[in-house]
């Protein structure tokens, strides 16, 4: 082994010393074996973030290291799983030490927050590519999916969606704003917070969820896709950050909400009936972890039309398909 | 989702045709949902191919598809992990159809064969990386590893050693052997078969295990490593194809079948008492799935000493790095 690849390998050697239930063989075999969690099932996620196409060539290596992880934490969220654990297939062109120091800094502390043990991972040579799978448990029959929404039940968003997209556009010079506005928006780019908390309180509450990552059209109209359902969005109620809104006041174009992708929010949908369990759990919860959430329309039953209606009740043409990863 | 896109979803959905006992919410969601087998823990494993660094750029992508699973359920057999399931990330530089189909048909005709199901995904837009995770069961305990090697324990190999070694030579120029020839070396660089059926047998009987992916000096090191011991290896016992028997005995280096990678291979440890048990459990294993294996040496307690002898008793130097990631 050469000194490089020992140096990649220190980065990511900390499991001797977390010790967690349920670990059995850890990080250093072939594989890692996990004990299942009795009455539990694992819910299990990968996604990639490619240097040049997810993130800039040159962007923080903290960041990238946070951003990894949470898009994929994002997706246990989206199915109400508790996270456990992660597994970092890295594909690098050299074995940078500062950059490998300040990218395993952003990843473990995220993993950290939410309790979640590296167990395995590959190093390799080449184009700067990351590729996470994360595993989590949900109580057997608990998992939240795309594809129980019905009609008459009502549309959340968490945070605010826009706002990752409307950061991107500055920084590709598409939008002017200044450097302290564009501060206020880039940490919904660049450190996306995965709702782990509100997923988990949402596993009897909500009828569907996903996480909005290519765009809350897109999205949601995987919802309705699923559920064979239709939803009418009211554009006034969306939780837009101010520098969004005047995006889309000045343009007239609701695409920066509607389309842009990387918000990794969470949207679902909940039952009349549950709405005051949703209240109830949610209040309880925002004291520990004050995730905002709002209430942006409603499950009609016109099989995949996604309306959305402005103030005077009139609706606007959308193209429901949000970030195209080949567009 | 443009007509590319939608054109790579078709070649991986198949999943609403595969009924698996266990997978409760299948590919489509943020995550998939698979339940635990009683009294089983899971055995999870991930590996990335690079183009230009684990395959040429023109390779024949059914190749790549079958050794991309086939890598990572070596790690599941050197686990003793029966495979259950695989996530795949695909990162590509456009959407061709025609290597989309063959990669596919690759991936899949190795993933059928092990009742392997694709459970989930991601699909990038990239330069050509291909990272899998497997997942995998075995009894509560059952778990092969690397550390349980106690000297006077026999090793052995699987197949053959320095094969796909010798065919990446000619392919890279190295070594001149004829079409004829190289076509005999092939397979075992391009399609490697993992162990699944020894693996699983070896349960009960290896004191350790590993898969050789990085030459056999270099992983027989981590034996040496975990398990505290020395090993002698009688060269003269190595299992080699004809081939490469000439490169050694023309080179007069053993390079070939100690430290060239890719061979995919188990290498394995058994305790005395357990020898008629091997015996009688892979002869029972033979008729169905004929999987050679050759003892090769003894673990020794010379702690971290690798020996290889030659038949006069003497010993070679080696340097047991194998196929360093960034050398």
């Amino acid at each position: 082994m050469t000194p490089e690849f020992s140096l990649i390998a220190q980065y990511f050697h900390r499991d001797k010393d977390v010790k967690t239930k349920g670990l059995i063989v850890p990080n250093g075999d072939d594989g890692a074996v996990i004990e299942s969690l009795p009455d539990s099932s694992t819910v299990v996620a990968i996604d990639t973030l490619v240097a040049g196409r997810h993130f800039f060539h040159d962007a923080n290596p903290s960041d990238i290291g946070h951003k990894a992880l949470a898009v994929n934490l994002s997706d246990l969220a989206a199915m109400g799983a508790t996270p456990r654990y992660a597994l970092l297939a890295l594909t690098l062109p050299n074995a940078d030490s500062f950059w490998l120091s300040e990218f395993s800094a952003g990843f473990y502390a995220l993993a950290d927050k939410f309790a979640v043990n590296l167990i395995g991972g590959d190093t390799t040579q080449g184009p700067l590519t990351v590729t996470v799978t994360v595993l989590g448990d949900v109580p057997n029959g608990g998992a939240l999916t795309r594809s129980g929404a019905m009609p008459g039940d009502s549309i959340y968003v968490t945070g605010e969606i826009g706002t990752a997209g409307l950061a991107l556009q500055v920084l590709q010079g598409n939008v002017n704003l200044s450097d302290d506005e564009l501060a206020l928006l880039s940490p919904n780019l660049h450190r996306p917070e995965p709702r782990i908390s509100m997923g988990v309180a949402l596993r009897d509450i909500a009828s569907s969820c996903i996480d909005i990552s290519d765009g809350l059209a897109a999205d949601l109209g995987h919802i309705l896709e699923r559920s064979e359902v239709g939803t009418d969005i009211e554009l006034d109620c969306l939780p837009l950050h101010k520098l969004v809104r005047q995006q889309v006041v000045e343009t007239g174009r609701w695409h920066l909400p509607l389309s842009s992708g990387d918000d990794y929010e969470l949207c679902f949908t909940v039952p009349t009936a549950k709405a005051s369990a949703l209240a109830d759990c949610l209040s309880g919860l925002r004291p520990g972890s004050p995730v905002p959430f709002t209430r942006i329309g409603t499950v009609t039953d016109k099989v995949g039309v996604l309306r959305c209606l402005q103030a005077d009740g009139s609706s606007i043409p959308i193209i429901a398909n949000g970030y195209d990863h080949f567009e």
